[in-house]
């Protein structure tokens, strides 16, 4: 059975909603996924206000109550027939999200066993065929077959297999059997 | 650079004394590590303490203060200078220790960056030249070559490299080099 690895953050976890929520609020702003393209919130944001976008980050409850992105549920759980799939998170910048992404990952993705999930940083460290995720630095350091799942700050980045969303990541492994 | 995973409990935290610390305390016994050999602890646990047995595990503060090994320390800053070391450990079992055994690590191996850790439950995920761990199951299903740190209940499993101590996994890398 091939091995495909998920990236939680922006893959299969609206993050950036959660982010430009906050940042929305507490700086009295009307940031749009639209008007980050091409660049992370990071890049858009005042040096005044860095810390306190880290500090968003930092919070008990950020990761808690993150919108899933519409169609992971369903194409995951039809991919889990015919793939043994890894939900592989950067994790360990953030140490307050350990707990929160169990958790989430649990309510919202039951039959991926918690032995399946990989907390870690450097995603070179996994061993499967297939890794979708959103950051492209992490698709270069990953031994197999990288997917570039489409986000904001990824639209101009060439060089990759790019899936758009999970309905295209469906399609992509439609045709790939042991 | 050639890169060694390390597991942590019972390799470079001695996990085993923390739980007959709180076995013996509260059961009122006196078991010793001499007395599991070839076994583990759930094997000479009573059916009505299993229940305890695993809570132990879970309540919070379990993993904050495990003792180190001995030599793990200076072993493993000796070796992080020729090799790619990643800690990885089976903490999705138990996950209250998420936060406890980030915090450990951090502590105790500052020269081991986050990055670098990876909290997973099956360590087929791997991709790494060696691995360290007191689990012969985790060695079998690792795609590199393990060395089955000893530990009082893997007294009698044969058919792996095995390491007794800290100095013997120096002894052990020391003549091998990129």
């Amino acid at each position: 059975m091939r091995r495909i690895c998920v990236d939680m953050d922006e893959v299969m976890a609206d993050t950036l909603a959660e982010h430009l929520r906050r940042y929305n609020q507490t700086f009295d702003e009307n940031v749009t996924p639209h008007d980050l393209a091409g660049k992370g919130l990071w890049e858009i944001t005042p040096p005044g206000r860095q810390q306190q976008l880290r500090d968003f980050l930092d919070a008990e409850d950020f990761f808690e109550n993150l919108a899933l992105m519409p169609g992971a549920q369903k194409v995951l759980k039809d991919l889990s027939a015919r793939f043994e799939i890894f939900i592989a998170t950067q994790a360990m910048a953030v140490p307050n999200s350990l707990g929160p992404k169990y958790r989430w990952l649990q309510r919202h993705f039951p039959f991926i066993p918690p032995t399946h999930y990989v907390f870690c940083g450097n995603k070179s460290i996994l061993r499967a065929d297939y890794l979708i995720d959103d950051q492209p630095k992490n698709l270069l350091c990953f031994a197999g077959q990288g997917l570039l799942y489409t986000a904001p700050h990824n639209l101009a980045v060439t060089g990759f297999v790019r899936v758009n969303n999970w309905q295209e990541v469906g399609e992509y492994f439609a045709p790939i059997h042991d």
